[in-house]
């Protein structure tokens, strides 16, 4: 799998694969903020990538799902450079004719067994989820890849 | 660091964090490919964070480019579920009035100590990377962060 990125001016840089482009930046002074910064885009991947799984596994459960929202809060290092994420708390919120069990065992099966980005991330900071149906709290996990 | 993520149609995510939007997507029949995928952001994220770092020390050194492209290209694991990287080879190409010496030391310098990104994914899989200058090789070597 390739990506192409290239500076642009300041500290913007541009990448781009299969045909699609996105823009990084950061805020002035030192960027232009034209775009999301290349840690934004880390929690971005994690949540599409979990978020693609349990889409997938909710309709193929014939599970109806209106909303599906995928909140990612990550506690950044303070004082130790570089600056890392310690933590990531990923809040799926779920509204729809769901049944409680198909959407925990949906993000559950994500963060145990199908999410590559949780997977790969996890091995640099624990990955915790919390559940919501229709606005109740349903369950809570953590990522866990054998 | 807080990012949110919305589902939008078939496999179809967008993110937004502070007023910046990005679009992911995966290819038909499954998606309809209006954006990059999951793993191309994890991807662009790695160049954009260290290109952050090399143009900021390239600038501090007083050294003039006019381009800087980092092409990542990433081993997918096969034949294992989820379909992880096993390793990433950063290519970084670098146009323009610059000192070989200064440019690997900033590449390097982004490698070993300043980018949060490379930091983190190398606790998950082996990154490389090469430096070339106006086109010739000028080094090469790995991501070690203590």
């Amino acid at each position: 799998m390739k990506l192409k990125s290239n500076w642009k001016e300041k500290l913007c840089f541009s990448a781009e694969a299969g045909g699609h482009q996105v823009l990084m930046d950061t805020k002035p002074p030192l960027g232009s903020d034209t775009g999301l910064t290349p840690k934004q885009l880390l929690l971005a991947a994690a949540c599409g990538c979990t978020g693609m799984d349990v889409a997938s596994l909710l309709r193929k459960h014939k599970q109806s799902f209106e909303e599906l929202e995928i909140e990612a809060e990550a506690v950044v290092t303070e004082g130790v450079h570089p600056n890392v994420f310690s933590s990531l708390a990923l809040s799926f919120s779920i509204r729809g004719n769901v049944e409680a069990q198909k959407a925990l065992e949906a993000v559950h099966l994500s963060q145990t067994r199908y999410c590559a980005v949780s997977a790969m991330l996890s091995k640099a900071f624990p990955i915790t989820y919390t559940v919501r149906l229709n606005s109740e709290l349903i369950g809570s996990g953590e990522a866990r890849f054998s």
